[in-house]
């Protein structure tokens, strides 16, 4: 047995051991015992079957409520053993359970589980039968401070509750915030505690009471520690020599089209193929081990599956620093594909070979001109970093960031993680002076403690954006039917990536934006106060719109402010936010509101600037006054141009001095929102 | 006085009079009389104070509860007028009500107000005190049937609390509908009857009570009814000859902007100018009267507000048909602007003539080269009617679709709609044959009911979707001032764009591509059943994750189906929706499933496809297949071609066969979403 279910008496032990009350109880085992029990615990009293055999003790007629006396406490023991009876002859009947009925409440849980990904999580909400109706609950990743448990009780839509709604009393929160610390304790220092839920814990105005408790122990819980890796030298990505490995003059193979994007590469190049004496062009060897240049830095490897080990041999005793290992075939497919790939990884391993891969698209480095993938046109080189766990996501980002005027200085499609994985990457593009932001696009992640401690360190210097697939049942399916294995619960990973300073979006457009936005060095706004610019009437009533859903605060302009903007609007302004500057503004326009608000920048966070294509300023004109007030202040400057081609020029200019210029009003609200949300945590209503 | 509120007792006999149960009460004016009163009703009973003087009764200690004998009953009486005179002593006291008090029970609001704009709507919800915590509330525009009374019940969240939740007992929801029923006939019933809130209304197991009711009056009710509007003849807006009064050579003048678009027009165009004899190269004449031309079928107005009226006048002399007052300065700005409106209204419906605006950027028939705005670019023909409250998002809009492929059948800025306004262009577009679909923004709508029935009618024959700015207070707010009148509820748009059959989405992009969507001749998916099918295994989790989010019902696909697939998709293949084609899948894997998948298509209801640029298929093939799939099947397609400009032509292939290709995977199970929320009211997670 590796799992048990504590009984009832267990768990109020438990809880009691660690400071969190619980009803009075005795354990009888007759009749008579049972009146004089309830006489000492004190009226009324509530009794339990107690019986390994008998989960659901109401459904067998177990339980029985308001008992006031003596007399129907020993009438309703024998009821309750005659009910179980009655519902299971066989059962082992251990006594029966005499407890303080606790008075009625405020109903809350506290619950705990044990996630594959993150290991111990606490969750905390509104509890009782509604639990599951409202789901108003909210979790943290163990360890918690206290500071960190008074978040997460304001956290939940019901906290008026707990502060006094509609004039009842308010309920007594410190006893509430000291009991999750000791529960937080007790979780962590049981450990074969795997899971439980305390459902529900009653809160009064001054104390509280745990009323039931469902607790289950594991002697068989296993979590993967924080792992001291090694990191991979720098000059590991910086090859000069390329050698691939499965070259060809066949248009349909793989390496036909690797090769064919390697001959862009300025270092040297040396296909690889046993059958041909050149391969495009290029004088060709039958092994790596033929080649007479000594230095061979990275292989690109394309052959058969059941090749890659002999060739993988070969590698090593060439000295390759880095194997980029395409094929597939390999744990994805089979466990015959599993045993190839720890082969594989076991050869590499004994030359100090490392290896990406397998089963994936393989390594772009633009800044040194490499592309060892078989994508049809090579990105352009950049500041952005991008880690995925798809390589059909790689292939559609790169040929959409062509157009979008979009630049990588590292991109990995990371394939089986055999040997390198995300913690090598995120460091590897940590070191790397190019890279000025991070994108990962995860699936899932198998050791999560390390990742947290190695992504909250990456984030404290570069700003890293995530989109998790797999938030749904059918998405985790689908990831684990792709990626050969289950992620832990969505919900955790949500809690881990704000815990750990990464920016959580939900789409690859909002990815590649909010990734552009915190690359500029004013990084996150420094509060959730905004002030939005138009000269579009339109587009100021969808701003407060858009800000409202998603959870941005516009402020009130104060009358000062007004009065000396007065002094240069036209009589008929809105003397509002969204200040309105109507569609006759003109540049100088814009230049003295600019102005006005840069003086006055103690009053906002981040000021949304909405243009749209007009006769009277041009998008150039826009945006560099958009650049001088950015540059006039400490704030953050969030334009967007909205409209066709005609906007294009003054969305070049913006962008290459990092400040993203969104083309969708929505897009831009909703992942500064986003943004805002996983900083100061004020939910919205769109923002999910 | 106009709007009063009922007492406690008027407000029970009201209800009763409606069949609506409420509790047995009587009013007293003496201690003795309390005692004999609550004997009759029954105990326990409440006593409340009457007091116009005394709104929050509580407040005053004017309400004790749960008395439960004779002498309780007079001594209450004594007590709550005591508490009474002490909290006001001028109060004017009626008497004390004594009324049974309700057993407790399921507390459920239904309340009533009268919108501005759509009048009498009932709200339905979880009441009692967490009403405003949880916000589980739905709302209907009245009149209603038994049927939607039925959907309004089972639309909230709380819905299972109804059915009998977590083992408690089914409440009486037949009574409950009952119920609701009555409160409509006495909301449509009590001419004077502004709004009210019962809540609590308790149900119980059988039967129901409404325990308290606030109830407003108004004898000042004005609610605008359906009106008759003559439609406008078809041939207004095919005019053979256009005037441009104000026509400028002076580049910095709006009537510089307009005659140069006019210069493309087919038909004869005259500029008016009183100080110049040619214009831009065409001869200028000093009025429209001096034209010799005897037919003047559009005039287009730049002048100055003062000068309009006149050329108003010269205009209905002409026998102008339709005269488009781009001139601001009207309404919009003060009470004299708003007399002049009221003057050129008048002066041209002297004469016949029809306004478009004042204030606004004018009108575009793109499919008879008509532009008779000043955008930088005139827009594309096409079948797309857009309609528009803001004359800014009119000038992005227009540069935005030259880079998108889209085209027009008709674009007006709506303006200051003095004269003709949003029913009149919704009938237009829906008599004209080049439009297959109508877009709307709109920021207000002053005749909810008359739209209801003009778009209710219209979305019958063509798809409406619409964008409504002023969700949020502050967007609201922004609305007020940009147009100059206050809308109703947002709420309340949005159950009757649901009535009515339009569309609403949140952003610019959306509408256009559930626009181009509902074009299509198989409109609305039937149902909700929903086949993922794609080559690229990152966008089948997200795929996922998406349509979870959004409300798309993901089948299982029952194993007859695998079993046919196994026969021709690699061993490897997931087996499940979405199904992942893999990487490699080449044209005729694409093919097979479209076939077997059109073979079974009673199994669902539309079919996603989603396609990423890669070596072995391309966009042609892909969207080829794509169009003969959806040619062998009466379910709905609905394709995402992701990437860059490698895909454009797979896009257009789609495009030009009116099937959307969505850019962004995200988008497109947002749009679909929204759609389904709308037809099948299926609440999800992201659509909000």
């Amino acid at each position: 047995m590796t799992e048990w279910m504590l009984s009832e008496s267990e768990g109020y032990d438990l809880l009691s051991k660690y400071g969190i009350p619980t009803p009075k109880y005795r354990i009888v085992t007759r009749a008579e015992d049972a009146g004089s029990a309830a006489e000492a615990i004190g009226f009324p009293v509530v009794m339990k079957i107690i019986s390994p055999d008998i989960v659901h003790k109401s459904d067998a007629g177990g339980v029985i409520v308001g008992i006031g006396t003596k007399e129907s406490a020993q009438s309703a023991f024998n009821q309750i053993v005659a009910n179980a009876r009655a519902y299971n002859q066989n059962a082992d009947i251990h006594g029966v359970i005499v407890e303080n009925q606790a008075a009625p409440g405020l109903e809350l849980i506290i619950g705990g589980k044990t996630d594959p990904t993150f290991g111990k999580v606490i969750t905390f909400g509104i509890g009782g039968t509604l639990v599951e109706l409202m789901k108003d609950v909210t979790l943290r990743i163990l360890p918690i401070d206290e500071d960190e448990i008074r978040k997460m009780v304001t956290d939940i839509d019901s906290y008026p509750l707990i502060t006094g709604y509609r004039g009842s009393k308010p309920k007594d929160e410190e006893c509430l915030i000291q009991i999750i610390k000791n529960v937080c304790k007790m979780f962590e220092d049981q450990k074969d505690l795997r899971e439980f839920d305390i459902n529900p814990i009653r809160l009064y105005d001054s104390g509280a009471c745990a009323v039931d408790a469902r607790i289950i122990m594991d002697n068989d819980i296993h979590l993967l520690d924080v792992v001291e890796l090694e990191p991979i030298p720098p000059e590991y990505f910086k090859p000069k020599s390329v050698a691939v490995i499965g070259a060809s003059d066949d248009k349909n193979k793989m390496g036909y089209a690797v090769m064919h994007n390697l001959l862009h590469f300025p270092g040297k190049v040396y296909p690889i193929n046993n059958k041909r004496d050149t391969i495009q062009g290029l004088k060709a060897y039958p092994t790596v081990l033929d080649i007479p240049d000594d230095e061979i830095d990275l292989a690109v490897i394309t052959v058969p599956a059941r090749h890659v080990p002999g060739v993988m041999e070969e590698c090593g005793k060439k000295g390759v620093k880095i194997a980029v290992v395409i094929t597939a075939g390999f744990k994805e497919m089979s466990e015959e594909g599993r045993m190839l790939e720890e082969r594989i990884v076991e050869i590499a391993h004994r030359y100090g070979t490392r290896i990406v891969g397998p089963n994936c698209l393989g390594l772009i480095i633009p800044p040194i001109g490499l592309d060892t993938t078989y994508v049809a046109q090579s990105p352009n080189p950049g500041n952005i970093a991008f880690i995925s766990q798809s390589g059909a996501i790689v292939n559609t980002v790169v040929d959409w960031s062509l157009t979008k005027d979009i630049g990588f200085s590292f991109v990995v499609s990371v394939g089986n993680q055999a040997d390198l994985n995300f913690f090598d990457y995120l460091r590897a593009a940590a070191a790397d002076p190019e890279t000025k932001v991070i994108i990962m696009y995860i699936e899932q992640i198998k050791n999560g403690k390390a990742f947290m401690e190695i992504v909250s360190e990456v984030s404290r210097h570069k700003p890293v954006v995530a989109l998790k697939a797999g938030s749904s049942a059918r998405g985790q399916a689908a990831a684990a039917s792709h990626t050969g294995s289950l992620s832990g619960s969505y919900d955790v990973y949500v809690e881990a990536f704000r815990k750990s300073g990464v920016l959580l979006v939900h789409t690859l457009t909002g990815a590649f934006l909010a990734a552009e936005m915190l690359s500029h060095p004013k990084r996150y706004p420094k509060g959730r106060r905004a002030i939005v610019v138009t000269n579009a009437g339109g587009f100021a009533v969808l701003s407060s719109d858009y800000t409202e859903r998603y959870g941005i605060k516009m402020i009130d302009l104060p009358d000062y402010l007004v009065k000396e903007m007065d002094s240069f609007l036209p009589e008929f302004w809105n003397r509002g936010n969204p200040i309105d500057l109507l569609g006759d503004a003109t540049e100088a326009r814009f230049e003295k509101t600019f102005e006005v608000l840069a003086k006055n920048d103690a009053l906002w966070d981040m000021c949304f600037i909405v243009g749209f294509p007009n006769n009277i300023l041009s998008s150039e004109q826009l945006a560099n006054q958009i650049l001088k007030f950015s540059k006039s202040t400490d704030k953050r400057i969030i334009p967007t141009l909205l409209g066709g081609a005609s906007m294009d020029r003054g969305r070049h200019i913006l962008h290459s001095h990092s400040i993203p210029s969104f083309e969708e009003l929505d897009m831009m609200y909703r992942v500064v929102g986003r943004l805002l949300y996983q900083i100061y945590r004020v939910k919205a209503q769109g923002v999910y």
